[in-house]
């Protein structure tokens, strides 16, 4: 591959009108769309209007004004990216929040069922909040295991499975309609962590048959720093499952102030406090841009990318984590090295940004909306002459951030 | 009190100069800064700031460079707005979501005791919320009693005594060292709501001798829609009580991403999903506005701007609910009236913005940063015309808001 052979990519690129859509920081090439995705021009305008406008001028009477409505509206704009119809999904919250809500709810479902199984190495704090969970259900445990068996650790104990769809270290991607099928043959639920999905796979919750699923808004979908996260309940779901955090925005009638608690119907009863409305403005501007976007020309675009950095990272000597088969991975690419940290410092300072994942892992997001094949191309070439000349190995890119 | 008396108190009001350092909308008289701060000058540049160039031009570097230690670090600025020291509180989540964790790690602590007690009538989302964290502890109940017998409620089996500091509706304030000192006779924990309380009287947690508290962003913090809440753990209790929601930003390494679950050290713990950093930065922006503010002049000035709303809505024939006693009250005042609705949506189309609260309150809030004497002696009048005239009778007045 060359450069001019990846223009040549570029010239017929359908989504090549995507990259000016987005403040692209002059000498960045970002390949960290999968962490924190770049801000939408758009969404600069949209950030004024909601702080200067809606809540400067307008005040408490933009509650009625489209604020009460937005974790619905949002929640709307995300059903199309993951397979869901409109009132099955809701913003609200954290990822981690809102997985603690549908573990909880799953585990009260039926008492003879009380086990959680996930796999080890999933998102730290897919694990970490499921250990919170089981503490709230009675009799309740948490079994991790790892991938291989995960299938042999389902039974007539399990309450619920919990995947992520889309591995954050090495990409890897479950087959939904697969390992949703091998839950339910145990009798179970399966929830799915979507946040490496979102916007960077076509993803089918309803086609697969799932019954829950939670994932980010600040990575591929662009919502911003800190973003609100959203979480999906199948419809033959929606009025069995109860929110632990019965707060009183997921309360059937909020404004009669009454002193006991009564779910709200569909979807609204998994909101908990008062929503970040600045969060879901920056999130509703960012999902704007997916309104006419066909899910195969971002898989198209997103191998595409991929197989010209993965020449590069192969030529650097890395050695490639992430499965080659495009359907059965995300939109990011890994590759193994014993000087990960400090190949990505240097990276950094050449101004192409990845990240780094303990212990030994470089990561690189590829999203198909914000990159051109040229960006990719020139980002595996220097990563091939800083591996190759052991640039790297200078001592200011050995030194930790808190972050990494 | 006549007009020129009121604009005689702004010439000698030691905060006069606040008034213009927030957006005041022309011809409005915003007395709801209790339910939605108005937004400071300031935070319209520190909002294009995080956005354009944190989020915009440094992207992911910018988790380095203060987003991570943003909660703490907003955490600190309300701390002596509280009476708590620095490192006991932290900004995280909804006001809702911090208080199941709190309620949750209380019941927790002494399995011998197992019950939440509560006022009837306290803000909904304190008794909906204590509802749902009962449910996640093994024998644990919720007490609502009337304020009256709240302290024979008390016994061996009480765990925590939760209360709102200053009521939503009434503006009545309890007397926070008394009613701590209540709880600590009876063996109990203590968990204050105060939502109505900071920025709005000083409070005094650690003098008062308080275990917990949360409290809400948006209000007198003036930190914008949906703003980050906070929660305060005094230090002894901080290495004894455990965050259920025990998401990866809690754990004491979130970067080694390790499969279990470790605290971290601290008010670190009670984190638990990515933060909202545009609601962060917006938040550490009004706080900035409280650096060298004295609390007894926002009390002092509360109690003048009280003093002329109350001649005006005694004036007008409405019945006073909050206590005539300073000292026995937050900052701000409702009244009674069966055609309270109607009355505020009268008063909102002259522009002056109160709130209805369910079934009779019109509810004002008299925020000392934003408000002049003046405004509020106008505010006053247009209340008896509206009431003495009879003008609140038109239909429009009494079609329902979905917010109200």
């Amino acid at each position: 591959m060359t450069l001019e052979q990846a223009q040549a990519l570029d010239a017929v690129d359908p989504l090549a009108g995507y990259h000016d859509r987005f403040v692209q920081p002059e000498g960045v090439i970002y390949l960290d769309g999968n962490s924190l995705g770049l801000l939408p021009t758009e969404t600069v305008a949209a950030g004024a209007d909601i702080m200067e406008r809606a809540w400067g001028q307008r005040l408490i009477r933009s509650w009625n004004e489209g604020w009460i409505d937005a974790p619905s509206r949002v929640g709307a704009m995300i059903a199309p990216l993951i397979g869901a119809d409109a009132d099955e999904v809701i913003a609200a919250d954290s990822t981690s929040v809102n997985l603690y809500k549908l573990i909880v709810a799953a585990l009260r479902l039926d008492p003879s069922r009380n086990v959680v199984v996930s796999e080890a190495g999933n998102f730290p704090t897919d694990l970490h909040i499921a250990e919170g969970a089981v503490a709230a259900v009675a009799g309740a445990q948490l079994k991790v295991v790892e991938r291989g068996v995960l299938a042999e650790a389902l039974g007539d104990e399990t309450a619920l499975l919990l995947l992520t769809h889309v591995h954050y270290k090495t990409a890897e991607r479950f087959d939904m309609t697969a390992w949703t099928r091998v839950a339910h043959d145990a009798g179970a639920l399966i929830c799915w962590d979507l946040s490496h999905s979102a916007g960077a796979v076509a993803v089918e919750l309803n086609a697969a048959g799932a019954d829950l699923a939670v994932g980010c808004g600040y990575k591929y979908l662009n919502g911003g720093p800190g973003a609100p996260a959203f979480l999906y309940v199948a419809k033959r779901w929606q009025d069995r499952l109860h929110n632990p955090l019965s707060g009183w925005m997921g309360h059937a009638a909020p404004f009669e102030f009454a002193d006991g608690y009564e779910a709200a119907a569909g979807m609204k009863r998994w909101l908990t406090g008062t929503p970040s409305v600045l969060g879901l403005a920056a999130l509703e501007s960012g999902l704007k841009l997916w309104d006419s976007i066909d899910l195969a020309q971002i898989e198209a675009k997103s191998a595409a990318l991929w197989n010209i950095f993965h020449v590069a990272g192969t030529a650097a000597g890395l050695e490639c984590v992430t499965p080659a088969d495009p359907a059965k991975r995300g939109s990011h690419i890994s590759f193994r090295h014993p000087n990960a940290y400090e190949i990505v410092q240097a990276l950094i300072a050449r101004g192409v940004i990845g990240d780094f994942r303990d212990p030994d892992i470089l990561r690189f997001g590829l999203t198909p909306l914000t990159l051109s094949h040229a960006d990719v191309w020139r980002a595996g070439e220097m990563m091939r002459e800083i591996t190759e000349s052991g640039e790297y190995r200078k001592a200011e890119f050995a030194v930790r951030n808190a972050v990494t």
